[in-house]
Parts: C-alpha cells; structure tokens; sequence
C-alpha cells in the first residue's frame, strides 16, 4: 500500500459523492467509482478524473481501499456477494469501507465473508449530513478489528475530525441505529407539538423559541424545527431512510423482546410517509402528516 | 399596594415553598400560606415568619398578591371557587399570579371570575424545576392582560431572569402544555434509546456520549440520560405531572382534530407508570417500563 491509498467508492449518491470530493481535496487518488445508475457513476468519475468500470470486481481491482455508501441490507449483500461480480473478487490484501446504516448483523456477516477472502472490513457509520460529508466533518462511529481501525485512520480522518472506534463488528452499526431510532422519535414528536402549536394559533417562531429554552430542546428542533414550520422539505435524510433506520432499531429491539412503543408509533409513521408518496421528502417532512390540512399538498414537486 | 406587595403563597409543596423563600430572600414579605395539607403549610409559615390560616379568604385578606402552585384543574377550581371559602372572597383589588400547569381554559375562566370579584390574574407557567424556583431562574411564560404583567413584574423578576409575556389568559398554559408534551416525548423516547443499548450490551456512557454529539441529542439527555442509566428517580418532576400535562396536550390536540400518536404514546408510558405505583418517582423514571428486567424491582423505596 503506497503512503496514501487510492480509493474506490460504490454507491456516489449525495454522501457518498461527496466524500468522494473530500477525499479527492485531501490528496487522495480516486480511482473508480460505481453506482446502481451508470450514469450517476460516469458523471461523477468524469468529475474526479476517476473510472466508472461496468463491473464491482474492477473498482477492487483498481483501488486499495474502497469506501461504500449504499442503501439497505439488500444492497450491502449484493456489492458483497461470495460469487458473480463482487467486490470480493480478487480482494486479497484490500480494505472496505463501509458507511451504509444497514442491520449491525448484516457486517458482521460481510467482515467474515471479507475475511475468507483475505481483505479487512470497517463499518463507519455516519450521524451527519451532506455538507459534513464535503467538509471532513463527518461524526464517524466504527466497528471491526482495532488494528483495522488504525491502518485506515489516514483516510477516516480526511472525512472526519475525530473518527471514533466503538467495538467490533456490528457495534458501531447498533450505535448508529439507536441514534437514529431517538432522533426519529424526537423529529416526529417535534412535528407534534408545532402541529398543535399551529393549529392552536400559536406564533411558531415564538413556541421555537420557548422550546429552545426549556425541556423541550433538541438538536432536531435546531436542524429541523423551522422547515417543519415553513414546509421546507428538500432532502438532507429522507423519509424512506428514516423509515429504514427506525425499522432496524425495532427489529433489534423485538430480537431482545423489549415493548418500544415510541419507536414503534415513529416508524408508522414514516411509513406512512413512503406510502403516501412523501418518502423523498426531508426527515422534517414528517410535519406534512401531522400539521392540519397538509398531507404533502402544495408543495414544490418532489424530485 | 406598597412598593413591595405582600405576598400570599397557595400551595407550597416543592416549587411553590422554594419559591415563597427566593421571594423572601428578596425583601418580600410573605404574610400567609396555605396548602391542603396544614402540616406543610405550618412547617413553611414557621421558617418564613408568615402565618398560616386555615381559610383561603384569609390568604386573600393578609396580601397584597397571591401566588398560587396547586396540582391540577381540579384543584385550581377550588381555590378560586366563586362559593364558599374561596381566594375570591374579599379578593378587590388584589392580584393573582397561578403558576400550576392546568388545562389553558381553566385560566381564562378564572381570570373571569376574578375580574367580576374586582382582582387580576396572570398565568406564570414554569418551565423549570426546584432548583431554579430556590435561585430565582425560572424560565416564566406569562398569560393575562399586559398590563398586570406590567404591574406584577418586581415579583416575577424575583423569580426569574426574564419573564416572558406570550399573550392573553390561556396562551401561556397552551405553550407550556406544548412544551411538556414535547419533553416528555423525547423523554420516553431516550428511554426506549437506553434500554435497547442496555440489552444489546453496549456502553451505556458511550452510548449516551455519541448520543450527545449527533441527531438523538437533547435537553432530556442531559437532565435525564444518566438517571436513567443509574436508576436515580428522586423527584423532581414526577410522572403523575408529566401523565396529567401530556393529557392537557392531547386533549387539546383531540379537540383541534389532530393524529398525535407519539404525544399519545407518550401519555399512555406514563399512565402505566401511574398505574404500577410509579407515579412518584422522576420523569426519568419511565425508564423501570423500558429497561429489561427493571420494572422498578429493587428501587429504593418511594416516598
């Protein structure tokens, strides 16, 4: 491995995209990207001066390291597969990446499939946005071997501040869905109070304000509060990866048998959001349920 | 009225004798307190040098203002009850600062009642606990004519930094049952956060560090987080309050027509803490429903 390992990304959605961006800033060669949309891949990689090869075992290929940042569990196991095009094939000596909140199993399933063929796998899992995905100012949470986690700090460090180590495989990944699991409940809860707030006639920007001051004070009141007010949606963590995350929590909650009915009424209803065609909208956009008479109506069309 | 009213104190459990000390300590005189239970009342007139009577019109008679904290609608009718032994007897000219959270209505129809008994009324919400009612920080939302918030601001200034004026009689309990829904939410929801982190083996402090730093922080986490994890549910705000005030907020909500399924939720937390003889311990004490095995089994025992 030379001083700065080049890097590969599969999934350059809008994180994975810009981490790409970051890293690239900081000196480090990009060699291939990927993407399920060939022409999202090919736009970007024509951006970096990178690749955009047809195949995952080519991106392995030409990478050392290869960060991803892909949707769900279903994905994760598809890019990981132990036979057809992989990002296994021929991935003796490599290091992933693996940025995507998925269920905490499904990496501890992928560092041992990794294991068998001789590459080395780190979950770092992310609790920030877009803008900290471009500025190195991710708050990466990560799971797997120690040793790992030390050889690839030069590139976790490009991305964020203070990259933390939580535990072995899978438990950087239970962390992150706790995380968002309480932060689902707080944004849904949040769009409770401004709902009724609303509906009361109560000046928002007034209840925002007391709401700061007092018990009620979140950092999704902060990130989210006033979107919620002024149906201003557009998409940092949407609905449908809330609705995800929320589900993963709950499933690890009913595998411990516990009774969770806070994160259970919170993944109603962004379920509730995805099938009523809000599922693109902002975390936020949860207010389009609860504040009267709006149900996602009249709002600037969604992407 | 002097420069300084003499003042009356109606209800002096924790908040309201902590309050009737800062007030003294701040050159007011209290002339009598009353409380439904004359032992408390008399253990409070002894230390402060006030009086204690055993009729409420006696504690309109010695002040000037009167500050009333008492537990619920129920209660607040009573002491303002237009038959009988009442506040409002004799009450012209005096004044009344109710600091109980009760349902919005309830103060506009007192202030009603006291207008036709020639005094004024003001709703001081609090929305703060009994630490800050001894050092004077409360954070006040006031409700009621402006004016007798002008008039009434040397006591309110006593007890807190800045008063916040939100409008008319019932604003103000409307807000505070808007923050204490929202509070109480994100408290059962941190809840739900910890147990699940607590059965799948994680670090309770790490957890509630990451927490900290990412989308699941609030003003919960830092009152309640550790209590939570320690089982320290000495009272100050009890789930019997927080079961009453959540219901405020639903009821509201009902009449407004809304879906609040995670205020419901909520509320439904905290009745069954109620229910299995919980109801005195802290807010954070919905924890003992959460936690695998808590149930509050072997808690030291409550008051």
């Amino acid at each position: 491995m030379k001083n700065k390992p080049s890097l590969g990304f599969v999934g350059v959605g809008r994180m994975g995209a810009n981490m790409a961006r970051r890293l690239k800033d900081r000196g480090f060669a990009v060699a291939a990207v990927f993407d399920s949309r060939p022409e999202v891949a090919r736009a970007l990689a024509s951006e970096l001066g990178a690749r955009a090869p047809a195949a995952l075992a080519e991106v392995t290929a030409s990478a050392d390291t290869v960060l991803t940042v892909v949707s769900d569990d279903r994905a994760m196991r598809a890019i990981f597969a132990p036979r057809g095009d992989s990002l296994l094939r021929g991935a003796r000596g490599r290091a992933f990446i693996n940025c995507a909140t998925v269920t905490p199993s499904v990496h501890v399933e992928i560092e041992r499939l990794a294991r068998r063929a001789g590459a080395r796998t780190l979950e770092a899992c992310m609790a920030s946005s877009i803008a900290q995905a471009r500025q190195g100012t991710l708050y990466l949470m990560c799971g797997g071997a120690r040793t790992t986690f030390a050889t690839l700090l030069p590139v976790l460090k490009a991305l964020s501040p203070a990259p933390r180590y939580i535990g072995p495989a899978g438990r950087a990944a239970q962390v992150k869905a706790l995380v968002n699991m309480v932060m689902n409940i707080n944004t849904a809860g949040l769009a409770e109070g401004l709902a009724l707030g609303s509906a009361l006639g109560l000046d928002l920007d007034l209840l925002r304000e007391v709401f700061a001051q007092t018990g009620a004070a979140s950092r999704v009141l902060e990130t989210d509060g006033a979107d919620m007010q002024n149906r201003e949606h557009a998409c940092w963590f949407s609905a449908t990866h809330a609705a995800k995350d929320s589900g993963i929590a709950l499933a690890l909650g009913r595998r411990a048998r516990l009774t969770l009915p806070l994160a259970a009424a919170t993944a109603h209803q962004y379920a509730r959001m995805t099938r009523a065609g809000l599922g693109e909208l902002d975390k936020s956009g949860i207010a389009e349920l609860t504040f009267r008479g709006r149900g996602g109506r009249g709002l600037p069309r969604v992407r």
